[in-house]
């Protein structure tokens, strides 16, 4: 069985980072790990760590990319949860062999990490779920 | 300034909560810890335990509760996220003396958390955000 060893990060999609830098910094103490830009999914991520979960707010750097569209439909607010697991493949593997549709067949790959969206959101009440392994390296942008 | 030390549990607004436990529970291979019902929010949630983040599946038990009128205006999604911080009330007086006007002037009180709806969602880029301190006890229901 796919089993969520803990929750890697959150995503929250944001119109304006600086903006909702400062908010964020200014009224939970939040201190900014770094900033990047994921070409491939067309973003700019400030990322904090709180506890063992990474934070990340996300304005897109397009408006038809997965986030822009997220903020044409719903607005700003929470827009994804990772979760972490032992092996990604292994996972979408299981859910196919249980004839469950994944948005990703197969892994995506950024910084050191494998990712993969699974179900639709719709059949996860509402939320975009990725699931993830290996090690974020900011380095390897 | 007040500091998130860590983020204690994350709420999903769910219309079923049966249906969405199974999800949960089959997809990911969440264990719940319980469920209980919160009648001071009218909801009923089932919570799990990922790493030492706290998943919640919230179903309104009256439509013209909080989560009732997310779901109205969002449809199902994650609802809120609730960071640890050292004390809830010296958090709320310290947003009092900079002038920023909070959800709750007090702490509310359920099952050994002291807890505090803080700023506007529309102020933290559409999340509803909330503090809490002390410990969450199920037999304090």
């Amino acid at each position: 069985m796919v089993k969520a060893e803990k929750i890697d990060h959150i995503c929250i999609a944001v119109k304006d980072l600086a903006k909702a830098r400062r908010a964020y910094e200014d009224r939970l103490g939040l201190e900014l790990a770094f900033e990047y830009v994921a070409e491939s999914e067309s973003i700019k991520v400030a990322r904090y760590y709180v506890g063992e979960v990474a934070l990340e707010l996300m304005e897109p750097t397009r408006p038809d990319s997965e986030v822009g569209r997220f903020l044409k439909r719903r607005g700003e607010g929470l827009f994804l949860i990772s979760y972490r697991v032992a092996d990604v493949e292994a996972a979408l593997a299981e859910y196919r062999v249980k004839g469950e549709k994944t948005i990703d067949q197969k892994p995506r790959r950024l910084m050191g990490i494998r990712y993969a969206f699974i179900h639709p959101p719709k059949d996860l009440s509402g939320v975009l779920t990725e699931i993830l392994d290996g090690d974020f390296d900011p380095q390897k942008l």
